[in-house]
């Protein structure tokens, strides 16, 4: 008769618990997400003027709203992702890794788009490297997913059809992003705004996918 | 007859679980509260009159206990409104978003405020950017209360009367807020110490609303 | 009859889940201890003799290990209170917000500290602050514990003896920060080394208090 | 007749729980890695040749990944730990805290290293404390793992050669670690891309380890 011999943590599955690997991440998210403010500031001495010298500030305001809502939507696919988890494998855990260090990337191509987004040549290079960084972020996480539905580390219940939605939702960004990093090549600021639509496009609709799994009878 | 099929997560409803949505934003709201010591600081050179330099920061002291208030009474409406909550759906992710946003930033006008406070006319630009965030960040956690509510995602049974208990106990800041934000045109320091005022009012109370859930018979 | 009717979170006793009071305890300890390390630098242009220059900042890395030790203490106090702790209630949320306001203030008494610790007369300011902000640090830590016993928010299977021998545990340390602060007007450093002392103190016999629940017959 | 008389928290085992030393330690880690991001920079004025600028910065983007890998496999190596883990004791958590002492200063010889690694003479300064680091960030891994099998803080049903499997894990990098401190001081560049192999060679097979518990007959 099989009995259950592990009473403090009953649910060992084969490969690790996702509860570190989610608590780990969150912290990186949620400390590369908050540390986006230290790259705001006015020039030192701006008394006489501080609203318009605020005001002057809208790269920094921009750069930040795009890095914060990219990585919010990334927070968002990754949390829809461990949602369906059951385990971990170390495969999977070193994806996580490599997503989390294009993450905690973003501060430094954030801080460069807004440092130079007024300045003629150099704003070209700067959008193209803050669009690399995000289209690997999201390339990472589509591979990290890819890898968990292929080995089989979701839940056994999850249906065929939610997972290939959500395989759907992750692909047309990284395409987008792609088109994106070629317009801003000529267009920096254009796509800037493209890299915007991207994130709050991914913040949009991914909960919805989520129902009540159906008891069978 | 239903049986349960998710042995190893079984307690999973329609929408996604709340935990890594508290995990976030724990995350985020300490680090927004604990970055704002790396604002303090005494100028270069300070060594012959020490304790002066110290004490002359007095306007960065009350900037972060403002701030660190006001993040603190955020949290605590937070953990009551995760108290009531048994699922979330993508709207409400969205808004906790938008809310982590606001709260992330605060930093930046908190130093704004402790770099100007002194200097007459910068200090009212000042007051009224810091007021205006509050006033945000106050508006998100009543719009993600409200929302909360009226989508039937707290749990089923939560009395009314306590609902609208929690309701109430939100909207009295945000009134005070806007007052305090015309009140720092023109005195910006008794505006900053109405901050402090309303954060200490929501800090005050918010627990004590909680009851034990009567058993029904 | 009784009925459970919250089967999602079935145990919601009077006041707040300690969950999240945890979770963002745990947030801004981690974030208040790593921030430490920000502090630290070799002055610019040291290449010529860089072991030197680092070896030099020996008062950094003192007042580093002493705040890290420090706050690893309070933070093993606070984990020895919250295993404790059956449930929270508003005032006992608001005691634990003083406490994480004093030690995410630390960093900046850090900073002062491993700044002037060399200089003859600010070094004696510094030291004074400094121990101030972990005398402060430690009546919180006391004042929570006290509040929590008082106002019977322990487990109800907390024995006395233990609850008392935590008590005692918590208060000589008061005793010695005070007189560190007197000892630190005239030997500074022999304060800070007090310090570290009572930190290490505090982080020794902790965990060894916590014994196995005898099953009642 | 035995009865659990603790129903709130009904799992309190001799010794702490490890829940909270887990929550600390991911923030910890998960701080130490995203603070890297803050020494990326390229210098002022870079504007007119950004790319080369930002090409040039490659020391840097080197340090940043070694020690991004090194606290990710210290991180993964540690989620293993903890997995086998049932209870922590006092002398645990302080031994954890030794860890993130360590982890939390790595940022320090990360910047040095950054900064120095393409002067001839401080590089061998910056590589050999840089080493030192992540020699006594290993080794307090390792001490941690073998403190917890010898006082059977372990799950009672992990089997001997599981144990015995993870403690041979941890081993050969510190050697390895020895060994790339020696040569650090004739090739440093070679140390560092040492480091980083270690690294990576720590992240790669850990998870593999974990199997299923075979239920007992």
């Amino acid at each position: 008769l099989p009995v259950t011999d592990a009473p403090a943590k009953p649910d060992r599955p084969a490969g690790l618990r996702t509860n570190r690997m989610e608590a780990f991440s969150d912290g990186v998210f949620a400390i590369a997400v908050t540390l986006l403010v230290l790259e705001l500031s006015v020039p030192a001495g701006s008394g006489d003027h501080l609203l318009r010298a605020f005001a002057e500030q809208w790269p920094s305001y921009l750069a930040y709203v795009v890095s914060f809502a990219t990585i919010g939507g990334v927070w968002v696919a990754h949390s829809v992702i461990t949602e369906y988890l059951e385990r971990a494998d170390a495969v999977l855990v070193r994806l996580n890794l490599l997503l989390l260090l294009v993450v905690s990337f973003l501060p430094f191509p954030t801080r460069l788009l807004a440092e130079y987004i007024r300045e003629n040549r150099p704003e070209r290079v700067a959008a193209t490297i803050y669009g690399i960084t995000l289209l690997l972020a999201s390339t990472m996480v589509s591979v990290l997913w890819r890898y968990a539905v292929r080995r089989r580390l979701v839940h056994p219940d999850s249906a065929d059809v939610e997972l290939q939605m959500i395989t759907k939702r992750l692909t047309p960004g990284l395409a987008g992003y792609v088109a994106l990093i070629i317009v801003g090549l000529f267009l920096p600021l254009v796509a800037v705004f493209g890299y915007l639509a991207i994130a709050l496009n991914i913040l949009t609709p991914f909960g919805l996918i989520r129902r009540r799994q159906q008891p069978r009878p």
